[in-house]
């Protein structure tokens, strides 16, 4: 059977790690159909949308979506609804991507690149589960309008809505239990249910789901305490559940404190295994075109793509080992160079994970 | 002129850490009258409410509160609207407490005690500012409904309401500014213009308040990219001014940054410089009664709380050189202890405070 694969490069750096990512499941002899389309400030440039209808339609009729990175300065000033992130939102909500996995791992080879410690961060391997298509980032209504109370009635105010409703705060619970019995069987949630009425139903719901799990353990954290133990006690986590907003700034947070960041994949999946891979870093575009972009967060992304979404086990651990020997051979792009190892090109880098399958 | 202060030790540590700070305020020799009251768990448990009326009364005809800490697992199953952190929500909320100082400053002295290499955070000196009175701390409605739309309609769902007037992000603009002119002229504004209706209009208006500031540099950063930003390059900040939500998450994340959270004030103020002043870090009840709290943290409170409340500038600066001073002669709480300094009690470094006036 074969398996289609949209390939969206995006801005940035995103065509260039997207293109080492593409030579790497090329290599491996799978049955594959990958097919590309333009996403982001790219598209917008060539058709006018950052997520065109047939850009939409490619990645809802395929298996997996292998994503880049979208944005670029010059798309800053255009109106929200046409800046190139309005695409990696799009997606989500017209895939229903609502479980995304973020690793923050730190590598051994690259310990020292952390701010952190050495000893606060060695061995670290946290799996960051963030709710993806609830919250404040979909909740209607929102906009602009008159004060009506409030501490300046008559006043114009912008508004939001935060909302998470019970079976959306289930389904990712599940999936966050479900993983950690794959792990360090730990699930810590975080909310901020001393404030917000959404965050205290979510701790309820979560603990309520969690009685069918009773061999993980699980618990609470307020999102503030949260974003101090990442910098103070990072190894106390195993699994971290949160909903949309707190998982964007503590997934952003923990994965840079690993000092790894060009190296950490993520995963975005629906009840269909349908999912979305892109690398946890930004499309960098003061760096695109030099040919100096990591591409093993793009690799290891996908790698995730073969196991979650197309049940690839093997073919996705035969990519996770070629990237381990090419660390452990000094191989290094300028993000992680250090003395004593070898510093080499974004595709250097991917002929010689190609080279390591 | 007498000032009024009213002092809210709270639960936990707060009795102990507050007491020291009250001893050094006797020792100054100042027109002060000092008055206690109960708050928090404790005012729950004596009276039944976590911020009792006579407790409100005297913290709003104060010129200033000096504030412990709140919060004790003991209280952590009653209904929320009796839980301690409610009393501190409503002394911002009554006392109109709209800007809150939060600075992170990494002490020479305890640059070894963060988590961060010591060359990233040596001489870190950051001004957080957060707007407290607003955003979906207090926005109405929430609760919980039947969901009409979303994912899944006909389900239960919980929902907040996040919102800013114009005149709530100027004044607190407005304050950043000014702050920023007394220190390193930059202010970094952290908002999430890419998904949240709110926080485009933030940061439209914090632009056109930045114009009347033209000797001030202004930067606007997305808080996902600040919590990274905090981690990665600390010292590249000098005043963040933020909201309600992003400023409790960041504010705690830089302080514990510094391995200094023992040590560091804050300051809430309405636009009467009426303030409440409480240390950094929480009520820590695992520790409570033990005599090994610091102190420090809301001796400085106290300074400040002289200083913006009381426009007594030389009196606070007698505390902080104070301060310094117990810190060069090598005192150590247990929680900034390192080998060779000289471990002290609560009480003991209080005293030496007094000492070094
Ligand atoms: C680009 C932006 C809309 C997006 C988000 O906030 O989800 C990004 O920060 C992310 O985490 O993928
Ligand atoms: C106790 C809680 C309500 C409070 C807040 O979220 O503001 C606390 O975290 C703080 O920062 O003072």
């Amino acid at each position: 059977m074969t398996h289609k694969i949209a390939v969206l490069p995006g801005d940035g750096i995103g065509p260039e790690i997207v293109a080492e990512a593409v030579k790497v499941l090329n290599a491996l002899d799978l049955d594959l159909e990958l097919q590309s389309a333009p996403v982001g400030g790219a598209a917008y440039a060539a058709h006018g949308h950052p997520l065109p209808e047939a850009t939409l339609k490619l990645a809802m009729e395929s298996d997996a979506v292998l994503f880049g990175a979208v944005g670029d300065w010059k798309y800053d000033t255009l109106e929200r609804h046409l800046r190139p992130e309005q695409a990696i939102l799009g997606l989500r909500k017209h895939m229903g991507l609502f479980a995304n996995f973020r690793p923050a791992i730190c590598y051994k080879e690259l310990t020292h690149a952390s701010s952190l410690k050495p000893e606060l961060v060695a061995g670290l391997d946290i799996l960051i589960i963030r709710e993806l298509t609830g919250d404040i980032y979909f909740g209607q209504p929102r906009g602009r309008r008159v004060a009506t109370d409030g501490h300046f009635p008559g006043a114009e105010e912008a508004f939001d809505t935060m909302r998470y409703s019970k079976p959306e705060i289930e389904r990712i619970a599940h999936v966050a239990f479900q993983a950690a019995r794959k792990r360090g069987k730990k699930v810590t949630s975080v909310d901020k249910a001393n404030v917000l009425e959404t965050f205290q139903f979510w701790k309820d719901v979560v603990t309520e789901v969690g009685q069918q799990y009773p061999d993980v353990a699980l618990d609470h954290m307020y999102v503030d305490n949260a974003a101090m133990q990442l910098v103070k006690e990072p190894k106390r986590f195993d699994v971290v559940v949160t909903g949309n907003m707190f998982g964007d700034i503590l997934s952003d947070e923990a994965s840079m404190l690993t000092g790894s960041i060009g190296m950490l994949p993520s995963a975005s999946l629906n009840d269909k295994k349908q999912g979305l891979y892109e690398p946890s870093h930004g499309s960098a575009p003061d760096i695109a075109g030099k040919g100096i972009a990591n591409p093993l967060a793009t690799i290891l992304s996908a790698a995730m793509l073969l196991r979650f979404s197309l049940g690839l086990e093997d073919a996705a651990q035969k990519i996770e080992a070629a990237v381990q020997k090419v660390l452990a051979d000094g191989l290094r792009t300028p993000d992680i160079y250090s003395e004593g190892t070898t510093k080499v090109s974004t595709r250097e880098m991917g002929d010689a994970v190609v080279a390591a399958l």
